[in-house]
């Protein structure tokens, strides 16, 4: 029997509501498939900087390193360490020092979810951001602090490797699904960094002869996930410009209570995180007002990624079985909390 | 009585369609105001670079400083000229070249038309945007150009005065409306400039008590443009926060048909620029099927800019009295060519 051995990372906020709420109900998939998942809670958090003065340890990477995949609630709590040092030491610093290249977020309406458009066209995109560099490098400054003449500079830096590897994951992805991939650049402005992007894409594209590319700005694409989303479909960004459209894409497939992320490395060696796009909500925490779907979700492409597809199907299945009602959280209209959504999921799995 | 010298800058694609239809109607609202408008075509567009090597004069930004307003269609052919020449030649050098540091885009549904959203809440979104620096600054370069090796950066760069002098515009139009104002970051990512343009927020907001202040992160006001438009007034962003935010208004107001966009330097002393934000749409150039709504409504901005905002008015609401009817472009879900349209409210004005 298989097992997996799982780094629990609730964070912050609503993170711990629906990493409570989901990791049961993986539990009971898990059982019906004849593999265990062994979780080990870790409590790095904004408590745990205020604590010890940093967001995790300082061999924190390498202890993720022992597990087999991460799952992860949310992270950051403004009121109590700027945004800019918890994202940075914990999220991002997993992202990048596990060199999960890719994050993966799929984007379409779960059965029954209304979704924000009024057209009903069917859509099913899958957004493919970069992980680790570009516009998120860290690489910048600032001059004359506070003064006058101050300027601050934001460098993005964009190499070869890391704008191949997320393009061939894309076009591969690309080759699976419906043969259409998008690439997505603004090179009418930025004329080094995401010239160079578009150049890539030629090159790797002449790789996949049998994958239509096409080219957008993510301004024209980011207004086409609104007025005509069932024309995408693979959609390839930077760190930025997938932060942006993923957000989208979570808006028009109902909200950011569904969008589930998974940062991958897809050479494979390290553990892969999966986390709800959400973030922390300080302003519901507590409440159980949270929709743990977008978790649940990214729970189901964690056990995609560690090859239990069975499972994964099963989950969806049992999650759109509950959302085809109409029940689920008030962010969905329903009256349900965090943890009897979760709880009629699990209900289905456990039948 | 009033005379404006106006430079007409068709350019490139349906730019010179949609200026041409726009430009007999301010004729005609210019008339019944009793000011008058003298024209003047300038022919810088990609066509213009394959007879003279670039986009437009060596003088050109001098040229037009005699101009008491520019008004563009739209710029870029990319199988001609590559856009990062061709934009950043014409377009982005007349923004920068005249300082005009501010970019105000107006986002609301016109009377009739239905809008991509299922919600029928009302929304007006006033999108102010730096014009001049940040992620468009241009500033970076390659290395190892074509080799393995190869790393591309493109450098964001923010001025003190550059981020001031468009949150003060901000906080002035907020006033002016709901005394709302949200300040766009991604500061929880980009801890150089974005960090320095929250701070910037916080001290120009102290000028302005009476304002109300919101910070989203880009990504999340993406979003609640689309989930929630009508919790948001006056939205204050960098140029490239602000450029992609402006086609997702562009989207939520029903297609890059309607939106106008307003370049101006508030501190006076040349012309401003105004256009569609549509650019040149190559696959539709030449047949009568663009909209000449944004154009339309570029103007209006343009004459109330130029104080005759009693002609501002009556331009906007002959435009309305067409749209409640249905009548529109293609895009409208109409049959009216870009001419006939424009012509419909030429005659509603000449009543
Ligand atoms: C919290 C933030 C740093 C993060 C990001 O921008 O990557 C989040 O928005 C996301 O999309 O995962
Ligand atoms: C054409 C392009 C350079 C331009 C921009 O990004 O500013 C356009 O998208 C706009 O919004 O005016």
């Amino acid at each position: 029997m298989n097992n997996y051995r799982i780094a629990l990372l609730p964070g912050d906020g609503i993170g711990t509501e629906v990493l409570e709420a989901a990791w049961p109900v993986l539990q009971t998939v898990a059982r019906q498939h004849d593999f265990t998942l062994e979780g080990t809670w870790l409590p790095w958090s904004c408590d745990y900087y205020h604590s010890h003065g940093k967001m995790m340890p300082a061999d924190g990477v390498e202890q993720l390193k022992g597990f087999d995949a991460i799952y992860l609630g949310a992270v950051g709590l403004p009121d109590r360490v700027p945004d800019h040092i918890s994202l940075r030491e914990l999220l991002l610093a997993i992202r990048q020092g596990l060199d999960l290249s890719v994050n993966a977020r799929p984007h379409r309406l779960l059965a029954g979810v209304p979704g924000p458009l009024r057209s009903s066209a069917p859509f099913d995109i899958l957004c493919i951001r970069e992980n680790t560099e570009g516009e998120y490098s860290g690489a910048g400054g600032r001059v004359h602090r506070g003064g006058d003449l101050e300027v601050a500079v934001e460098t993005a830096i964009f190499t070869r490797a890391g704008v191949e590897r997320v393009l061939r994951y894309g076009f591969e992805q690309a080759r699976q699904r419906s043969g259409r991939l998008a690439s997505v650049t603004k090179s009418n402005a930025q004329r080094h960094s995401m010239v160079f992007w578009d150049e890539m894409t030629d090159r790797v594209a002449a790789d996949y002869p049998d994958v239509d590319v096409t080219r957008y700005h993510v301004d024209a694409i980011a207004a086409r996930m609104i007025t005509a989303p069932e024309t995408l479909d693979v959609v390839v960004a930077s760190n930025l410009f997938g932060d942006i459209l993923t957000d989208i894409g979570a808006a028009i497939q109902g909200g950011l209570g569904f969008a589930a992320s998974a940062n991958i490395n897809p050479t494979g060696g390290v553990p892969g995180m999966f986390e709800p796009v959400h973030g922390s909500a300080p302003d519901i925490m507590g409440k159980g007002l949270a929709n743990p779907l977008a978790t649940l979700w990214a729970g189901a492409l964690m056990l995609e990624h560690l090859g239990e597809s069975a499972a994964a199907a099963d989950l969806m299945d049992a999650i759109e079985e509950v959302t085809v009602t109409g029940a689920g959280t008030p962010d969905m209209g329903g009256t349900l909390s965090t943890g009897e959504l979760a709880r009629q999921i699990q209900a289905i799995l456990g039948r």
